[in-house]
């Protein structure tokens, strides 16, 4: 590789960036990433297996989607410790998207999760070809806040029918749902509660608990971990032990996971009827956006750790072929996850080598290990999202947000209601289309202040804030906002206001230092603006124009409208020249 | 009415501001009033049939709503001189949307259309009454130009069949129209269309080049315009003269508008099934906002010139009672029209008694006059619709928007190009859509600029652009724009890039004086940003944060999280205490 032309190799590197470790790789990293790899694996298993019937689908196909995305991803992928596998939201958003369509446990319904993996994939390396990465800028802190945390709601009740080992069919509507659980309490199985409350009380004890005995008792945190994280591992163990051992599946009606199909994942071949792909298409486009936003997000928070730099864009090819992976290999859609990817850094992953690890592994288990898994109860893997879930419910975010900025407050609201009331898909949407309206309507009533000088200083202060010099001919109104369409009548009707208050004025200076930009429509009702005033004897003066904006008024002749002499440097000098203070 | 409470008669006069005018109204008034009455009556008399054909009714449900909103708007709008009645635009609006449910000449889509006008009427009343008006500055002038322009060719072309003497049937793609014009050319009948030539010219004649020769003869203004606006009823009187005579219709087959019924419109009652209201919503919104936007524009522009104050959410009111008004007399959905409004001005109206003049006028016109219009040649009709709207094709504003602000002139073109593919309604809501998505895109990559001291001044500019004195350790960089979710990333991507660049940078001083508003994602990222440079040994510090701003960033303990004294009163004062210049 190395004898390559230095051109060809930066340019292969900027496509697969794994070159970059896998060229360089030190014997060092190789104990972190192996120690890491095994860690994660005994997590990825019994989680992949409770997302998989969380997307409504059979539990051997969350194993299939953790081996060749998790193979996959770090080869393009920029974030060398981030696990990209099934995902608690994106299992969610799959149901969601299916149960449309096909009943689960069809067959239909598996093409049909795997084809959804596909268009994922499609959707997110045509996204990265487009450097469209970008775009997840647009749904805001609260938005995500908001949505994941309606979302961890309905995960969480979605199981409480597996931890209550009632027969409820899949619905999509969270009132159809708690309605159908209280209807059918007499029928809760005792035992299947009992062991899924073990269950939660095993992992809740080790999620903290434990951690602070034994560090208490002086472990370190790279011992505390795996002992930590082995607890799903841990609870199926025993949960299937104690099944097998009572045959509490036949006597008692606990609902296992059952039979596990083994061997290599087959290459599975996904639909390409266009039909399907069409009305699939909006789920795809949903699943790819959360799915981008919450990986991105989770390889961007260790980046920052490390001082590693990724590219939104390659992150978007480099899930998009994990996806594509998955499509052909049984699997369906994936994400980077940000709890595992926690797990995986700390256990000390230094490379992409750990994730390829876990993929291996999982391989391994489906080949030769599937029948372990017969009497695997459905309660315990209940537990285990309920528990690996309820973190992500986050109203501390929402509280503060309603300290903080009530336009946030409110669109965290909207969207969690949405997402509670309409469903994730259109709860996402809602809620993107609520903040961005919030954002305008802030920005289409401006704050406007009328300014005066501070002192014997340069500075020019709000009137009502500062005690400031102001002149009674002079009205000089600085507004806090570019000028466009949606607030500029807004701007002329506060100064036709301020103007009939003030019948003495005869000069209007406009202070631009917030105006960023006047659009074709501002530009319009300033024209208009200019002529009226100048049938009422009142000049219109501009200081501050930033040079982007002077520039276009320029061009267009605006200025040469208004009259040269009527644009200021500074307000300093504007004031100066006009009310002589 | 003057014997009531003070305070009772201005709240009655804030609803009913009719009046105003009504109670004070004097002698000299009434001659200007009259004659703009009968001019414009002379000129909605043809206009309305042709824009009842236009919406696919029969024409005298054109007079029907001319009767009623002219005489109930005058009492609750609050412009003088605003003519409501039918208009070109919403007439197309209005063929498109019932189009889909009921076919043309059918009873059902006369029910349809009645129901529209009932649909209007209501949104547009509940919006006045919630105080919404302003949501029309959500449209911005590319968007509202751009969709005129395309609803303009649309309609003229809609009108080329009429002209050409050809039987096409109503289609709502503009692509199909013209195939179908194009392969029934060999059946065009050439008297129809030479005498909808001879008409056009006529109008041509009157609206430019007989002003133009009057003028030169010494006509006064107040002479010439009725001359000049009875072009369209001098058409309609030759047309049906020669048609009557020649028995054109029977030996020709020029096609007439025939029989028309006689008699006071009749109560109608629209329909009250919930089904068919929520089919017509959607478009039911989109007449309501397009007809205030046309008819508020139009009040707005007229008053200006008078010095009257136009209430935005009153003039909803007003508009939503004329529909409701259209609705139970026959007619269809109405709104104020800009170039009638301009005759009406023009003509000396200086109350709203003109307006109500003329819809007694059309009154009489209904009882007792219809049996003339049974030779009026529907080609005549066209070519006055043809010669009103193309005027309203607007390249002058898109070709000013290109120079001026290419964003303008994308909106522009992608509501146009909209509206001709995807029609009326999709093609508005795409554009302004495509407004919104611009402006948001333009405020998710704001202009961030390195700032320096202007000679020994307390100013600060662009480095770019100014010869000024800047710092090596200290960074002052201003963000031109509001930091907030779409743009929050931008700006830290910004300030990493330049720090890697600059590695004595010591301190990093953002100026605010731009920035209006910081949203909880922005914060979020000035807290980790800042938490980042710490590590790295760079100080962040603030000026010229606004007053607004800083209240919730005190609120929330930024201030105290990035310490109090980073926060300065002014950029000078930063730099002269961090960089000593």
């Amino acid at each position: 590789m190395t004898s390559l032309p230095k051109s060809l190799t930066t340019r292969l590197q900027q496509y697969i960036p794994a070159l970059d470790w896998l060229r360089h790789y030190q014997s060092k990293h190789l104990f972190g990433d192996i120690t890491a790899g095994i860690i994660v694996t005994s997590l990825l298993i019994p989680q992949s297996m409770a997302y998989a019937l969380l997307a409504g689908l059979p539990p051997h196909v969350g194993l299939y989607a953790s081996i060749f995305p998790a193979i996959i991803y770090p080869l393009l992928g920029t974030s060398r410790v981030l696990a990209v596998g099934p995902a608690a939201v994106d299992s969610l958003m799959v149901a969601a998207a299916i149960a449309k369509f096909a009943p689960q446990g069809s067959s239909e319904y598996l093409v049909l999760a795997i084809t959804l993996a596909l268009l994922v994939g499609i959707i997110e390396i045509g996204m990265g070809a487009l450097r469209m990465g970008f775009l997840v800028n647009f749904l805001s802190r609260s938005v995500i806040s908001g949505f994941i945390s309606g979302a961890a709601i309905i995960i969480g009740f979605s199981q409480v029918k597996h931890l209550l080992g009632l027969k409820i069919p899949a619905t999509e509507s969270f009132i159809e749902l708690l309605t159908l659980i209280v209807s059918k309490i007499s029928e809760v199985n005792w035992v299947t509660l009992g062991l899924g409350l073990a269950s939660m009380g095993i992992l809740l004890y080790f999620n903290q608990p434990l951690v602070k005995q034994l560090k208490r008792q002086g472990w370190s945190d790279q011992k505390i971990l795996p002992v930590s994280k082995s607890a799903p591992l841990l609870v199926v163990i025993l949960g299937s032990l104690l099944v097998s051992i009572f045959q509490w599946d036949q006597g008692l009606g606990i609902r296992v996971v059952g039979m596990v199909p083994s061997g290599f994942p087959p290459l599975t071949i996904p639909t390409f009827d266009l039909q399907i792909w069409r009305s699939l298409l909006p789920a795809a486009l949903a699943i790819a956006l959360v799915g981008y936003m919450e990986g991105f997000s989770g390889a961007q928070a260790f980046a920052s750790k490390r001082r590693e730099k990724i590219d939104p864009n390659q992150e978007l090819i480099a899930f998009g072929a994990a996806n594509v992976g998955a499509a052909f290999s049984g699997g369906y859609p994936v994400t980077g996850g940000v709890s595992r990817s926690a797990v995986s850094f700390s256990a000390g992953a230094n490379t992409g080598l750990a994730s390829i690890i876990t993929g291996i592994l999982v391989a391994i288990t489906v080949m030769f290990l599937t029948s372990w898994f017969y009497f695997l109860p459905q309660t315990c893997l209940a537990a285990i999202i309920i528990t690996a879930v309820y973190k992500l419910i986050d109203f501390a975010t929402l509280k503060r947000m309603w300290n903080y900025d009530k336009a946030d407050a409110i669109a965290w609201l909207f969207t969690f209601g949405a997402v509670l009331g309409l469903g994730v898909e259109k709860g996402i949407i809602f809620g993107a289309m609520v903040a961005l309206s919030l954002h305008l309507w802030h920005t289409s009533r401006p704050h406007i202040a009328i300014v005066g000088r501070l002192g014997n200083s340069e500075h020019f202060r709000n009137v009502l804030r500062y005690e400031v010099k102001t002149s009674p001919q002079v009205l000089a109104i600085r507004v806090d906002a570019s000028l466009y369409f949606a607030n500029a009548k807004y701007m002329e009707n506060f100064l036709n206001r301020e103007i009939s208050d003030r019948p003495v004025v005869t000069s209007i200076l406009l202070v631009c230092s917030a105006v960023n930009l006047i659009d074709a429509s501002a530009l319009e009702v300033l024209e208009s603006l200019i002529a009226d005033l100048r049938t009422l004897g009142i000049n219109f003066y501009f200081s501050e124009v930033k040079g982007p904006v002077m520039d276009k008024l320029l061009k267009i002749g605006f200025v040469d409208y208004a009259g040269r002499d009527h644009f200021f440097l500074s307000t300093d000098i504007a004031m100066r020249e006009l009310a002589g203070i």
